[in-house]
């Protein structure tokens, strides 16, 4: 198939681009933006329909995105060839690789979860406000081996492209579902998972208490830490030690620790 | 003492300050940039000598600044009140605060780490490359309770602003040492502190090894892991169970599982 070729700053496909770095446009359109060759070969690995792919040469850093073009457009996304100028303008990076596709959304609910044989391993995030974080947090879990991500009430939007970004890609991967609290601890209570709530506030430390077993770790947000309902709905609260200035682990650094001193215990 | 006002972008000592994002006036002038209110705060809370404090009360997030202000001038540090316009040149964060100190750079040598009675727990980096993780790793090691960083051939400034940024002014308060990795290993082999080096090649998992006693946690840098240096030298080396994408835990995210399970073992 021909590939389009656009120069103009004011293509209506350019515009659109910058559009969808805010989220309203985003959910109007039901799509998002990927950008970057390590993403977008992770989008293809995982089987997301890419849409579209912007491309500029020029700005290409490897030797390898000749046969990620090909690919995405077998997959049924459609190619446009950007001059310099134009990708400068659509790449929301700041050191752009000349790759940007544009993939639908998804919407996942807490039936779409994998429960497999073992016992389960999920992480739930409360409120999470920098998508930096919920990357990183997204990556924590990947890691480790969480069988997903519940996000309750987010304030950040999962398709941000920093969410994107900062998860390397792992968004496409590890399963994510958006939904209420309340009706995550109902979920969680009817399959007889325990929860446990990491606060300062704790008495336990999380590495005195059983891990193993049909698990949620529960984080809360960076500002304001766990709410009063996941506090109180909890079946165990735990802190983790902390030796310096007390705002030296965030929620992201809270969480990798915590997902870590779990998998310790579920491998022996 | 009446505060000098600058409202000229022209001002050599706006210009002075812009210069000193890059390393080189930096070295020159032995001094270093510490832009935002806690940043500055932890800076004169550990004594650090500000020589010069630049505000601009249009830029105030809140209402604790001209104690800030005093405490600042108390210590020593020569106030400046700047514009609205001159300060967001001088700004290196995107979001402002209106707060930007100046310090004296230090140089602490392996004889400046503190050791005490107890066994020593030290974290030793190999050239890492990203400020922010630098930032992020120095956070890891406050909260673990390390005795002293130790930065082997570093590549990035410990001086640079996305380390005091990212540290949150914990570059003020954990003993940071910069020294060559071969001055580095015969120090701690000297005083008989263990090195365990971590490497996704390893045979052996992180929580499968003894991690107390003198004990000094060797990392790597981000791109190119560990030098063969410190895998042939180190006296352990060690591996992080990884469950998903090879590349989802990056070096701050080691640093931190490693720290805590040092951290989790030494409390027992």
């Amino acid at each position: 198939m021909p590939v389009e070729k656009i120069s103009s700053l004011q293509n209506p496909r350019v515009k659109q681009l910058v559009k969808l770095r805010d989220r309203r446009p985003r959910d109007e359109t039901g799509v998002f933006l990927v950008e970057g060759y390590r993403e977008i070969r992770r989008a293809l690995e995982k089987q997301v329909p890419l849409r579209e792919l912007y491309f500029a040469p020029e700005w290409f850093l490897g030797e390898n995105e000749p046969a990620l073009l090909s690919a995405a457009e077998a997959a049924g996304a459609q190619l446009f060839e950007l001059t310099k100028e134009a990708f400068a303008k659509v790449a929301y990076r700041e050191r752009p690789d000349g790759l940007l596709g544009v993939a639908p959304q998804w919407k996942r609910t807490l039936e779409d979860v994998p429960l497999t044989g073992r016992a389960p391993f999920l992480l739930v995030v409360e409120a999470i406000e920098k998508p930096g974080n919920l990357g990183t947090i997204l990556r924590s879990a990947d890691a480790a081996g969480c069988d997903a991500v519940i996000v309750c009430d987010p304030v950040t939007d999962i398709f941000n492209p920093n969410v994107v970004r900062a998860s390397t890609g792992v968004l496409f991967s590890v399963p994510l579902v958006v939904e209420e609290s309340t009706r995550v601890h109902a979920w969680l209570h009817g399959k007889g998972i325990r929860t446990v709530a990491t606060t300062p506030a704790a008495e336990k430390l999380y590495t005195d208490v059983d891990l193993t077993g049909p698990l949620a770790v529960i984080m809360g947000s960076e500002q304001y830490g766990l709410s009063d309902f996941w506090l109180k709905q909890a079946d165990l609260s735990v802190r983790i030690p902390m030796a310096g200035q007390a705002d030296s682990l965030n929620v992201a650094m809270a969480t990798i620790i915590t997902l870590f001193e779990a998998v310790r215990q579920r491998s022996r």
